[in-house]
């Protein structure tokens, strides 16, 4: 007997014949034996209307009470869910409890729409699945210390499973969602990228972080941080597939290092054209002239990735950073506008039709030369390189995003990603 | 500066932009220097969508543990409300803040779908309103002890208005809804049937109980235990009418007994036309056959009204009562097949067109021959009555239903309702 987490998302709980094909998975893992916590998302579409409904009133002011209340409203969505689940476990004979955010209590910070989870008492819990009881639990939602409900943002559903996971020392959370596992790479790009049977959490950080939308980053930082076994699988597959093939289909992202991971040098090629290059040329070099520039982008709440300075020339260095495109325009206003002023940088020069690659594995720690093969295999590609950024698990450049799918491509094949690697 | 609790209908909250009405009139008695509590259903539609998709998981089969789920799910739809109208009060300027039952918190038995309050810990809601806050509490929930949600039933949030408005001692209780008050009688049958400026709650409970569906019944029950001054009023007038205006404005359900009252005998007319008349003829009439004949009544859960036990002769006397409609065909199945052979009664009629018409007034304690004048009028009508029943404020009658509208048409005339007795 196991301890099993199931998470479920919104299309899979998008309607009532839905809730009970979930109803009927639970049912299956349970008859063989295993207790069950489950934490379902809202169904499909139901946060997105009940922020229009908030939004209709307070269009633009967002304050604090009212990130509150908008905390409040949205919770709904998974009390819904869990209710109906509940009940739908319960026509299928089992016997099954929810619990809201607050009953169980997941305890969060105070930050609303964007809590963190700082603990969760799993007495009620457990003792309801000592009673041989299904538990089926909100995600996305928590109550601060003076019992106000608050919610972990979007995606944090996926957190809730694997907080709930880690505290009750869960033997696995499997997060059932649309996609079959994880990629080498995105398949529309690469119809050779091939399933991971299982990646280290690790290497799922950066593929996360860099654009892999399978799971919430945070979830992944929780499950490396409590080394929670963690399985993306397919919410599609038919619910009465055998359990045996289900436990073992999807991506298995672990924390430990087996010996078929020291195998494959880089497990994955992510990509993302979410950013913009900004660069200050003719900077004065002199010492606190990257906090003279960063400070002021920080100040203002732009989110930097990648950060290049080069050696200087004349006592002059050009300084280039990467934002969101989303903040690009305003990146570019307050270097233009404040910043050159104020360090005396010759010119501001601004691109928005970049995109990053990356390669991503955690041999590469033990594996020298792979970035010099990556930098190859983009020159035979006739791909010119215009930042590089390095991680001990991780080399992604920048490139002009018209090369973006050819260059997946190419690594792709190079570090033969397309070939069986696992066995 | 008073203390004033308002409580909005399904139809104020139906959409963004009454809420944002709502908000308005609220803030308008918060700027007229009064501390507002208000308790909003949920939006129109709202709970029957809920409970709808429940009921697509669980067609039939509605256990505790369902029923506890129910209440989870139905519960979201005044969370939603809350929140959406403490945005609302921000938006115009006010400082708001919303409150789910548990948070108060509310505290209920452990009744799922028909709770009831067992108290209420005001010291939240105090502090806010001491800081300037409008406080907006859902209706229809609490919480068991168990941090169990709860709900009160249909109609339950003029309940928790008015259990709030007794707890926080408030000066008055305002319940918008779509009548603009208490009329004499139904003025859809009675075209000259007045609005009456005050009532008793003792009056009030006859009128609600008997068909008048302004108020639900256990509000005011809860009204007259804890003396709340309760008022109800029109949600559709314009929300920036005169304060002074709309504060005398619709029915004021009183507890105190002042002259005015003692002056009008009868204060209202009701009827009601869901009830259907059961009859056992020829019971033997010996000590304990009242309990033989209603205890297996009571034990299949089907509600009595009226019952009437004549004298007998031979040894022998007629036995009859009413029950609600829903109930009628299942009442005579238990009479034929179960009651009527034990207790060997000759036979059993049914009628399930008839009608209760009741005269309602709290004057009637001090005069007598009010009922003698009820049943004149009727007979002067050429009205048969069927069954008879009193209490100290009220007497009612059973009759054939095709003559509901004449009896009530007659009997507002007989008792001067459409004349004007207040001043």
């Amino acid at each position: 007997m196991a301890l099993i987490v199931h998470k479920y998302g919104g299309t899979s709980m998008g309607s009532t014949e839905r809730i009970r094909n979930v109803a009927k998975r639970v049912a299956k893992w349970v008859r063989a034996g295993h207790q069950l916590v489950v934490v379902p998302s809202a169904m499909s579409g139901e946060t997105n209307r009940l922020l229009g409904l908030a939004k209709e009133l307070s269009p633009e002011v967002v304050t604090a009470p009212i990130q509150r209340e908008l905390d409040a409203i949205a919770a709904t969505g998974e009390q819904v869910s869990v209710g109906l689940l509940s009940i739908a476990l319960q026509s299928e004979g089992m016997e099954a409890v929810s619990y809201s955010g607050w009953q169980v209590p997941i305890r969060t910070d105070s930050s609303f729409t964007k809590a963190r989870i700082q603990s969760i008492d799993d007495a009620r819990v457990r003792a309801d699945l000592a009673a041989g009881r299904v538990v089926v639990i909100t995600g996305f939602q928590g109550v601060d210390e003076e019992d106000n409900i608050t919610t972990l943002g979007r995606g944090g559903s996926d957190t809730s499973a694997v907080a709930v996971a880690a505290a009750m020392k869960a033997d696995e959370c499997l997060i059932y969602t649309d996609v079959d596992g994880v990629y080498t790479t995105d398949p529309r790009i690469v119809p050779e990228a091939r399933r991971l049977s299982t990646i280290s959490f690790e290497e799922m950080l950066e593929m996360a972080s860099l654009g892999s939308k399978v799971l919430q980053i945070r979830s992944v930082e929780f499950a490396g941080k409590y080394r929670v076994p963690l399985r993306v699988l397919s919410s599609f597959t038919p619910w009465d597939i055998d359990i045996n093939e289900e436990a073992k289909s999807g991506t298995l992202i672990t924390f430990e290092e087996d010996e078929n991971m020291e195998q494959a040098v880089v497990s994955g090629i992510a990509f993302n054209r979410d950013e913009a290059k900004v660069t200050l040329l003719g900077v004065p070099d002199k010492p606190g002239v990257a906090f003279q520039i960063l400070g002021p982008v920080a100040d203002a709440n732009i989110d930097i990735d990648v950060i290049i300075q080069n050696v200087s020339h004349d006592g002059r260095t050009d300084f280039s950073f990467t934002v969101h495109r989303n903040d690009y325009a305003r990146a570019l206003d307050l270097l233009k506008n404040k910043v050159a002023p104020a360090t005396g940088a010759s010119q501001v020069l601004g691109d928005a039709k970049i995109c990053k690659v990356s390669i991503v594995g955690i041999g590469m720690r033990s594996h020298v030369g792979v970035a010099a093969k990556m930098f190859r295999c983009l020159s035979e590609e006739g791909i010119n390189i215009q930042m590089i950024s390095t991680s001990e698990i991780k080399t992604s450049v920048v490139i002009d995003e018209k090369y973006m799918e050819l260059a997946v491509r190419a690594l792709h094949k190079a570090f033969d990603l397309d070939q069986p690697a696992e066995n």
